[in-house]
């Protein structure tokens, strides 16, 4: 039974602060990298340093004769040959300490000893044998017939074809089209970097494995460890209480879980394994590079004919693949779509999901060719856009979405931030010239059933939640709570949650795909809801009173016939013998025959210096439709922080491979560029559309946390074509591109 | 609704060892004693040296210069000015450190340092100014007219009269006998002296106080806690995960606790505070001595006539009473009995309730006077007791018993024992002489709801189980663990169990009163069957047959129609896309009307030193009716250790107070006897009397810890008599006391 929407909320939508905002900041929080345990060891991981090389022979004997080390694992140690890396047929290519090292920082040995220096000191002590081999690091050389081989059987970790979509005649509508452009589109290869680097403490009690571990689903390591340990999921408890980032990179198990777990049954003490940042860098993923060929055809008045996509991505070393054709396919009206994407294995680090896996690569494309056929067919770019505008997914068989916002996303993104002045704005006249430029967006993916939450109200009225999600740091816990407020009327901080814990929580499935809300919070509700109706229920009987014409306000179960027939929670006498109310609330099943999609529209205004190259984002303004908003504060922080990192793709985000050797050079982040506040615009706006989706959940909720990021870098290299008149095709644009690019017009 | 009674059983009531028997026996269980957190201090109390003392003064300067030393809490501090000890009505008396010392070991001031080597030095810094009182130890002095009053308005701790009860025409019962007898009985005080001594480490993280606490009951504490620190209830977490051993001494919370708690909030650091052994034996509770002046009268059918009970008992300094009218009234069928009982303060420790309080006090006394009167009226012990059973509950307006196994108790337990035999045995003609007795018994408590349970089954078939129940000692895991395994076939190592933490478990009241099988196992039944039924029901959607014509067996569901219609566990489909099926169970009222109880009866043969007033329990036999046996090594080990409890009470349990200082001069395990592996007779033997009550609980259990205890000191009292022909009627046997009343009777 579906509950009715909410109307006038007293919480929910409202800015709220953190619930665990003390301890996040006081420093009482405990991340998994704060868990100290007695007799804990810390372990390091040895890594292979070439790009590709076969480990010859791993002598660790003085390793272990050092002070402090107590064992070391290598691909010898019986226990330690558990298979790794599944391919695209699900079978494991490698193992944890696979000697066949196909790029660099893969895992060649670990040590366990008594302090982290110790471990560290002990590594320089492993004397490796390797057998380096040539390597083949770009996804065009590898495409290339004849290449290096990463895997046998080459390069392609699907054959050539698999996945490839059409529909409608993709001729036909080149030849109906007015104008037909055509680019090649690139972005690089962006490091997940997150603020907590990635690691694991492991204990053993007995035959019982608990893993402290920073992860965005504790069930989903659960589940892994289980399989990779062969032991079964009541033995393996994961908990991850706090967490720091995960954007995509702490939704897979890490060798270092399973490394510690080892360490700690071999040497009977609890272990800590944590990477360092330039290991990160390496080994936790990365979103893909990519290039995208895209063909597009228009007609004068707007209409799309024609969309052709050809992608070619890269895995890594291993699959875990990214597809860029979503957008192409759905997001604007269009009879004639054909979409072809290629993935490549390369002698690099595995790539992982990174925040709206392919989107907003996609977007790169998609939004910088709208910009284009807007310009050649003269139509404004929002204008060109609202007339292509889906009410149903044509890439989901045309079944209808439970809602758009679109429409309105670009009209009131456009009114906010003033996007007819800033388009009409003099450019300036120095070396500094601005422009505006935006773009649209959408997010592939609506998460479902299975989550189940518990609220427990005790007898004075406060609450125990138990949920099983990961706050990754994005405000889950707040948003849940608020939940629990809106519904029972109990203050913020009378709730206290419980979650993330496989053995103590209820069952959800990783915090990722932007899912958290929409997923867990109607759990949540109905937990409070059956509460609710358990509290009617005994003020019933205690007032004498029908239960339907009784309703809880603040804390109170009043009768709307009699106003004097009321009695507080904490007075209801059977509250009192059972000392606590217990509602279960599960995840309904979504709509069927229907998609739930969120879509956005971003506005950028950029300066950008002709003769440097240097550009700055001046401003931008957002507006989504994510459905409800839960919480203004965590909702603004999720697009805030989405455009930041959408202008760390635009700008300056970029794994840097050494040609020669296959390396990065670029491991650490005075090198890696990531966004700080002061390449984040000062001046950032966000407007929510709430279409008032009463369809997609019971809480009206869509995905933010990546569309967020979707059309950021799109939107500021259209604004940059609009300062400068040069179309940036490559990401990021560097100030060395753009003077490049800049230049090349002056002398063209 | 209530589930069918189990048949045959798989698993419940055979002998099945501890689930956590390797972490109990390697160290790998984390008692409350074990937790380790970082930065954590070590707290100790300064107590009371004085029966009766006010404190004048405290001067803790120098103890906060000593070195480590980093706070002190004394009565000045206001925040430690928390009321402590509610007299009858409820009104507290006390606070955490009254100045008012009304018992020697009462709580002056605590210290908290780096190290507990450095509290305890500190302690001993503390100048205290004490003006000391007089005092009245002694129960029969504190009841005299102008005795020293332990708190103004006199002794008694309730108006005399008060809860006396009567029924039918006592005077006229005593008329109507063939033999009246008056005799005066005296138990003395026993202390809890738990193999775990009591203590908690208190962590606060921001405005939330987690507590690791040795308890009997988490959620107990929370309460009594929340209520002492004016805290919501959500906001403090006990956690109380093994437990070694509470017999009613931790089912409040203890002083030690709030200490704790203060100087975590004060210091900002996690603390922990443990009594020593001396320390508990003066601070944490105690059976009271009783005096009990018992008239009978009986005809020479063996019809009972009538009985007069007058009890004096003593709560210590603080009330926390203990009756022992119960089974006088309620155990044979009497038609007039009258029970008068007195309560009074003294300036000793205060009692708590302790295994089966009043019970083994009251039994001394009737059981001895029954076999009195069975000797008067030339009947035997058992024929006599057999001659006044009663079916329904007398005590508790004549409401039926759902069960009685009393009178299977007394023929199977007189039958395993070889009664007969015993009793006609050569008594012996040396200095050694031997003797049997029997008494009989029975337990005056059911618990009831609330109770709540959580059984979830991953996607491999093995369950997680959430119970709110502290597992003391007794097993209450593993037979919780034997339900599930009963009810779902599946293995007891693939079921790992949560159990006793306020935050993260599911609500029960404290383990006490013999009520933990009784009340819990039925919510863990329940939860049980509710994920039963859900598998039913994924099966049959995936085999097309009828959920009524399917069972599951050994981990698979099958057709009884069409047998080869089956599929395991892990291969059902919706269990796969779910991950997880929850159960959630809640314990059901006890039946209307009727009465729940346990009933026993003990048999003991003892040899007896006439010289030197030695006694040696040879042998002992136990019938007990407590309804099903859950494990019958659990079982066992409730009844023989329930009777080694009853042979210190018997033989050598007793605190001794000094006349002249009113201090205890036993306080300590050399001095204070209680029963080692010597005392206890080497031939113990227990028959399960199981009447298949299945009114009782949904498992069909009754209590068992309690009344284990119950009739031993009794039988042990009778078969001293036997053997000697001389009637110890106090408490406890020691060969002084033996030694004084087999040359009294030599010289009389």
């Amino acid at each position: 039974m579906n509950p009715k929407p909410w109307g006038d909320t007293a919480v929910v939508g409202k800015p709220v602060s953190r619930i665990d905002a003390y301890e996040r900041l006081s420093g009482a929080a405990i991340y998994s990298l704060d868990v100290l345990l007695p007799d804990m060891l810390h372990a390091a991981i040895l890594r292979c340093p070439h790009a590709h090389a076969i480990v010859k022979k791993v002598d660790a004997s003085a390793a272990l004769a050092m002070p402090g080390v107590r064992a070391v694992l290598t691909d010898a140690d019986q226990e330690a040959r558990i298979p790794w890396h599944p391919d695209a047929q699900g079978k494991p290519v490698s193992r944890l300490f696979d000697p066949h090292c196909r790029c660099e920082g893969e895992e060649v040995a670990a040590v366990a000893a008594e302090t982290p220096q110790q471990a560290a000191d002990a590594l320089r002590r492993i004397r490796v044998e390797y057998e380096t081999r040539p390597f083949v690091i770009e996804m065009e050389a590898a495409h290339r017939a004849g290449a290096t081989q990463v895997h046998d059987g080459g390069n392609y970790v699907y054959p050539p074809g698999t996945g490839d979509t059409e529909r409608g005649d993709v001729a036909k509508g080149f030849a109906e089209a007015d104008v037909v452009l055509e680019e090649t589109y690139r972005t690089s290869c962006e490091i997940h970097t997150t603020m907590e680097v990635h690691g694991s403490v492991a204990k053993w009690d007995g035959k019982r494995l608990t893993v402290w571990n920073t992860t965005q689903g504790v069930f989903d390591d659960q589940a892994a460890l289980a399989a990779a340990l062969k032991m079964p999921l009541s033995d393996v408890r994961v908990i991850g209480h706090y967490m720091g980032g995960g954007f995509g990179s702490k939704l897979n198990l890490g060798k270092y879980t399973v490394i510690a777990a080892l360490f700690a049954r071999k040497t009977g003490r609890p272990v800590k394994l944590f990477l360092s940042r330039e290991e990160t860098f390496l080994s936790v993923g990365n979103r893909p590079a990519h290039t995208m060929k895209l063909k597009a055809g228009v007609r004068k008045d707007g209409t799309l004919t024609a969309l052709e996509l050809n992608g070619i991505g890269t895995v890594g070393a291993y699959t875990d693949w990214t597809t860029v054709g979503y957008q192409v396919a759905d997001l604007y009206l269009c009879p004639n779509v054909r979409v072809k994407e290629l993935q490549v294995y390369t002698h690099a680090g595995q790539s992982r999901p990174f925040r709206a896996p392919g989107f907003p690569q996609c977007s790169w494309a998609l939004e910088q060719m709208m910009d284009a056929l807007a310009e050649k067919i003269g139509m404004d770019p929002v204008e060109f856009r609202l007339k292509n505008i889906a009410a149903v997914s044509q890439a989901e068989e045309n079944k209808p979405y439970t809602s758009t916002g679109f429409a309105e996303c670009l009209r009131e993104g456009a009114r906010v931030f003033g996007w007819r002045q800033a388009r009409e704005r003099k450019k300036g006249d120095g070396a500094w010239v601005r422009g505006a430029g935006m773009a649209g967006g959408m997010w592939g993916y609506a998460g479902g059933p299975p989550s189940t939450a518990i609220v427990r109200l005790y007898a004075d009225g406060s609450v125990n939640l138990n949920i099983g999600a990961s706050d990754l740091g994005t405000g889950t816990k707040t948003v849940m709570a608020m939940v629990v407020a809106e519904e029972l009327g109990v203050p913020l901080d009378r709730i206290q949650i419980e979650s993330a814990d496989t053995a103590t929580t209820q069952y959800t499935g990783a915090s990722g795909g932007s899912k958290t809300v929409m997923v867990d919070s109607p759990a949540v509700r109905a937990a409070a809801l059956e509460v609710k109706a358990a509290l009617v229920q005994m003020a019933a009987g205690q007032l004498q009173a029908a239960a339907s014409g009784l309703s809880l306000v603040n804390g109170e179960i009043v009768s709307a016939d009699s106003p004097d027939k009321r009695v507080k929670v904490q007075d209801l006498k059977t509250l009192k013998e059972q000392q606590v109310v217990v509602g279960v609330g599960r995840r309904g099943p979504n709509p069927a025959g229907k998609v739930i999609r969120p879509f956005a529209a971003q506005f950028a205004e950029v300066e950008v210096n002709t003769r440097t190259g240097e550009m700055r984002v001046l401003r931008m303004a957002a507006a989504h439709d994510s459905g409800r908003v839960m919480n203004r504060l965590t909702y603004e922080n999720q697009v805030f922080g989405g455009m930041t990192m959408g202008i760390g793709l635009a700008m300056t985000e970029q794994r840097i491979l050494d040609r020669e050797t296959g390396k990065m050079v670029n491991a650490n982040w005075h090198d890696y560029k990531i966004p700080t506040m002061k390449d984040a615009p000062a001046d950032m706006t966000c407007v929510a559309i709430d279409p008032h989706d009463h369809e997609c959940d019971t809480t009206s909720t869509k995905g933010l946390g990546e569309p967020a990021m979707v059309p950021t870098a799109a939107a500021v290299a259209n604004a940059f074509y609009h300062a400068t008149g040069v179309r940036m095709t490559s990401a990021p644009i560097t100030p060395a591109e753009a003077i490049a690019a800049l230049s090349k017009r002056r002398k063209g």
